[in-house]
């Protein structure tokens, strides 16, 4: 199967394909969330994952960025990479998962780019919309404020698929004061949080995923809930983790110990 | 250097990175160009290429994109998977070569993703802008039209460096029936174009590239030039090569001949 023969296909259920570009209706008084996530065979996801599952993944890796800044998704680049492995029947369940959970989220598949490579490589791009400055950040965290996770945490070994916490995102709109999701564990994901706030963190409880240890709550990647402050005087969802404090710039401690803000560092695989 | 010190790199002159997603602020009254473009160690280049050399490389592709649309670029999201042999000096190389196409295009680096794998992966995406409903399109093309393009052909073997025609695709809006970039060769590509308005083609004359043969501009890859058409009496800039004539969609004939539309297919190296 060639590319042209690919593309075809994917034209079927997406009629944005075709030319140069995809050509997009920018929403009015909106501000537009871009964010793109590698998938990387060995790295992200291994050969003997069904193919639905890795396209799901994908896809979810940067839904959950849209989640994190409080966006809904519009619009999905996916770029895919094939290897000598990867036949036709791979290909249409790899795209049976990115299609299911497209439409799940109501995002359009807008394009992308095929190519091939020695290990299968997927690079998924989003825009998501959010009104005009009110996208959550990192940078608005402060001394009393109370710290919130959306969901038990362990990572990946304990979790059989990436649920996107759209739906909770949207809710902190003008409620948390910060936001990111947790893809590389919990301390080096709050140790950047904050970094970006200038604040420092005293952790309390931890709340795990059955069978996850608090080692990997603590240092483990790929949780994708969110993470998120509030004045502790604001009702918002979630599970109270600890408090922002004074002191350095990203200093974490865990029940009153210092915590070393180690994670899943893409580079170095630990940091 | 591990992940987040790249990002502290790349933060002196791209504060828009820092979050989960970019925020972007819609352009008003204008369609959004979405674009990506892989750039793959042995597929697009080899190691022995300099590192800025394979960064402006890497844009330009995507820029092509956003000219054949007669759209200007607006920001730029670069993901990069590492390899053992890409040291700090070569990873400095990389992003000056991307952020010098950047400059001279007022494109702004809004982020990406880092990662590694065992070749050196790029994937540019892109989103520019473009007046409503005035993109170009592969799909306008007439019988009877003229079929121009922007510059000589013969593919990568005999250019130094893709410069993306920007400035000739704004001025085709409004005049241009229709038009794409020339990625995988004149034939391939101008089949596309063909089998996207239902039309078919006769070409009378090609134009060379310095020491390339008509072998390589009908069917070597990279030549990025702009190919389009026109109305015979509508006065376009570029070179003239043939003819939209009514036939077969897609059907493509050379001096009289018939002309296959073999050209370069990223799955199949040659289709």
């Amino acid at each position: 199967m060639n590319e042209d023969a690919i593309i075809r296909k994917l034209q079927r259920y997406a009629p944005l394909i075709g030319d140069d570009c995809a050509v997009i209706q920018a929403p009015r008084d909106q501000d537009l969330l871009f964010t793109t996530d590698f998938s990387i065979e060995g790295v992200h996801f291994t050969r003997a994952s069904r193919p639905e599952q890795i396209g799901h993944r994908a896809v979810a890796r940067s839904l959950s960025d849209i989640a994190a800044m409080g966006g809904r998704p519009l619009y999905c680049l996916v770029s895919i990479a094939l290897t000598a492995w990867t036949d036709q029947r791979w290909i249409d369940g790899f795209y049976r998962g990115v299609n299911n959970l497209l439409r799940q989220t109501k995002t359009q598949l807008a394009g992308g780019d095929i190519s091939h490579a020695k290990q299968l490589i997927c690079d998924v791009m989003l825009c998501g919309a959010v009104a005009k400055g009110k996208a959550l950040r990192r940078s608005g965290a402060r001394p009393g404020d109370i710290i919130y996770v959306s969901g038990p945490l362990g990572g990946w070994r304990h979790k059989s698929e990436i649920v996107p916490r759209l739906e909770i995102g949207r809710k902190l709109i003008g409620k948390a004061t910060s936001c990111m999701d947790i893809s590389d564990g919990l301390a080096l994901d709050l140790h950047r949080l904050c970094l970006a706030s200038r604040v420092a963190t005293e952790i309390d409880s931890v709340p795990l995923l059955d069978g996850a240890t608090i080692e990997q709550a603590l240092h483990d990647g790929e949780d994708y809930e969110l993470l998120y402050t509030a004045h502790p005087k604001r009702r918002v969802p979630g599970i109270r983790i600890g408090t922002i404090t004074k002191g350095n710039p990203g200093a974490l401690r865990y029940h009153g110990k210092k915590l070393a803000p180690i994670g899943y560092d893409h580079l170095q695989q630990r940091s």
